[in-house]
């Protein structure tokens, strides 16, 4: 997906080249605070960063995309309502707690944005809220309005890095995009991890450009990236109560080429979106499904997200295992419950470009066994360090390359198709989130 | 679900007290033999049993359910065809290799019911066969003939516990449950542990009776009972290729009262899907959702479903950690994902009989925390032992209790629910499944 395979050999290149990709566009300032608080609900202390990211003036330029979920938490339902303000001024987003279902959640969303609104000079119906972290538990209001100060006092134009690193929670490092288009730019950041199945994830993305397009079409171009981007890929199945994509321009620059700036847009959410999965909580291996020969792109995609969320095959490939009865099971356990046959006579499934599975049944020999197993080493990102007190951490904090366990899923029956990222199922993974909010 | 609420302090106690179940029914022998050979996919020697289940003579009273997978195995093909035939004889059955998509994989199975019959004397087309185990590989047709007649000749009545152990895989221990009806009963053993939602499961059931039930009720019952038992369970949402639950009468004993045949036939599939859970690969916890005030029994299914496939809140689970925003979230997701819009307005949720949720917000505070916390700790059923060379296994080879992680979702919106069963997300099943075949 991503077209630049990048590789690094240590966290100081991968900042380097990070802090390469961090120019702010024209017309934005980012800035943070970290401080300390403890939840009311489980009394422990707790710290939380608090990031701004402001526009010089106010831009009528911002779509946004929200999770599907039935419980979605306080800032996005207030996220929904700035949709039809005319203009928008700053974003205020928060780590460690999500702000969902907690009793008063909204009236706490609004007066952190009354609070930063008011120290920007601008109306509170101009900053949009975020949050992410645990779910269930409120927001420290008081603590946050205390911090907001330190926060406005930071703003600061150059460089979107400190927006990128205050926003993650489990990540291990921060994931930047850019892509130029004129004399513009578009910069984008996520905050990704866990809880990933984006409609939207357990994510948070930022794209900031100083290109000049209307508000009508930035919407539209933004949800048609998202479809094929971000609302394709999955850690886990699990569609998180939080997930914002949020696309604001400051309408610096002309905006030459509304064809490049799609683009270029969705090459930064292609390339996001792959950062987020392959930083995603306990990832060992990227997997990249390519579905070919659907009827429709809804559907290539659904059976994509079925392969990559079938735990079995999951686990295989954290084990660098080529189970392959494991894959196609996935494909028949999806296809069994469609409510129209599927025929799949025709289906052919190649791993790592070896073909697998065809005319019904599988291809398989010692050889091609060997060949697949070394496949799935070469696509992973680490190998498991030894577990400290039986947790399994991750041993890296940059992404050492872009390969992943490429398959490919022949269907033989139109002309549509997908590509769907998701991961394997790992100790790593469990150790994260049996035991995250301690 | 289960009534009985067993526990048990050690193997020996487990042991006693399935062999105290297992009185075969009046009618059938079982036999088993075990031998080594060598796949040809993979060159490295492996063991597989092959079981017996005989009738003494053919009888027409026969039913099975078998998996919706769009890739059943070759047994599955061949067992629905003799859902034809007038007469069933014998079940042969097989573990290691699940016959599913291999070359010439129906002929194998054909041919080993073909060398099961010669030696028992009846026709190929009265033995069902079934196989489970790893998915693409061909069966060792040539080394289980050579097996079979061992397990012929170790054909004896008295007791089902050499099928109840012949049929395993990674199971920790042999299930078996027993009714009875008048002078009747119903003895039913599993094969279970991965791969389990059942629609069918990688699950194999065998229901032997010597009550008389003609076989148009017979099938009819068991379709019924499956659909709240076997098909209301799931260890990781995978459904395997092979899922087989077949129901066999010798027809040797009058029935007297359909009704309470029907009712512990209902019984014996309720305990033994709860068994097929509890021993799943990893699970530390069994959780229960009682899924209640829903529209109809399929909605509230597939809720309760969606609450114990959320891996998030299975890792959380496995942690003892109450982190109920997860379990909220997957209520959310599951919502968000209808075609119909759902009233979320009266949604109450009980995690240990405690509130944690209602009228759209969390109901938490340190006590209930703490009081959640330790209704986890109460119902895990061991403790993880450290890992050995980063591999964690079960320390336990029986069910030290029958106690389950309770979850009380109250929709309402009508009169209907249903009660599904699932687990925790541990580091013992990725350590089961990230190196299964190896």
């Amino acid at each position: 997906m991503s077209s630049t395979h990048l590789s690094f050999t240590d966290r100081a290149a991968h900042r380097a080249w990070l802090a390469s990709q961090s120019a702010l566009p024209a017309g934005f300032r980012v800035g943070s605070s970290r401080f300390s608080f403890t939840p009311r609900e489980a009394p422990k202390p707790a710290k939380m960063t608090l990031t701004l990211i402001a526009l010089d003036r106010p831009s009528a330029g911002f779509a946004a995309v929200f999770t599907r979920n039935a419980f979605p938490g306080a800032p996005v339902v207030v996220g929904r309502s700035r949709l039809g303000e005319p203009e928008l001024s700053a974003i205020v987003i928060n780590n460690k707690i999500s702000n969902v279902c907690a009793p008063g959640g909204v009236g706490d969303a609004e007066r952190v944005c009354a609070e930063a609104a008011r120290l920007l000079g601008v109306p509170p119906t101009q900053v949009l809220p975020s949050s992410t972290g645990v779910i269930g538990w409120g927001l420290p209001v008081d603590a946050m309005a205390a911090a907001l100060p330190d926060a406005v006092a930071s703003l600061a134009a150059g460089s979107v890095m400190p927006a990128a690193e205050g926003i993650v929670t489990t990540d291990l490092y921060p994931k930047v995009r850019r892509a130029t288009v004129g004399e513009g730019s578009i910069v984008g950041i996520a905050k990704g991890a866990g809880m990933i199945e984006p409609n939207m994830a357990t994510m948070l993305v930022y794209l900031l450009t100083d290109l000049d397009v209307p508000r009508g079409e930035l919407r539209a171009l933004l949800s048609a990236a998202v479809e094929t981007t971000f609302n394709a890929i999955s850690i886990d199945s699990d569609t998180s109560t939080s997930d914002t994509v949020a696309l604001v321009s400051s309408g610096r620059v002309p905006c030459p080429d509304t064809g490049a700036f799609a683009r270029a847009l969705g090459g930064v959410c292609r390339d996001l979106a792959e950062d987020v999965v392959r930083n995603g909580e306990g990832v060992r291996h990227v997997i990249r499904v390519s579905v070919l020969g659907a009827g429709d792109f809804r559907s290539a995609r659904a059976l994509g997200k079925a392969i990559v969320n079938a735990p079995l095959f999951k686990c295989a490939v954290a084990g660098n295992d080529p189970n392959v009865g494991r894959l196609v099971q996935a494909i028949g356990k999806f296809v069994g419950t469609q409510a129209e046959p599927v025929d799949l006579s025709r289906l052919q499934v190649r791993l790592g470009g070896i073909e697998i599975f065809s005319r019904g049944e599988f291809r398989l020999d010692p050889a091609k066994e060997a060949a697949l197993a070394a496949h799935m080493r070469d696509a992973e990102l680490y190998q498991s360090a030894p577990p400290i007190d039986g947790v399994f951490k991750a041993p890296v904090d940059f992404p050492p390359h872009e390969r992943c366990v490429e398959i490919e899923v022949e269907l033989g029956l139109g002309g549509a198709g997908a590509v769907v990222l998701g991961a394997d199922l790992t100790h790593e993974y469990v150790s994260e989130n049996a035991d995250y909010r301690s």
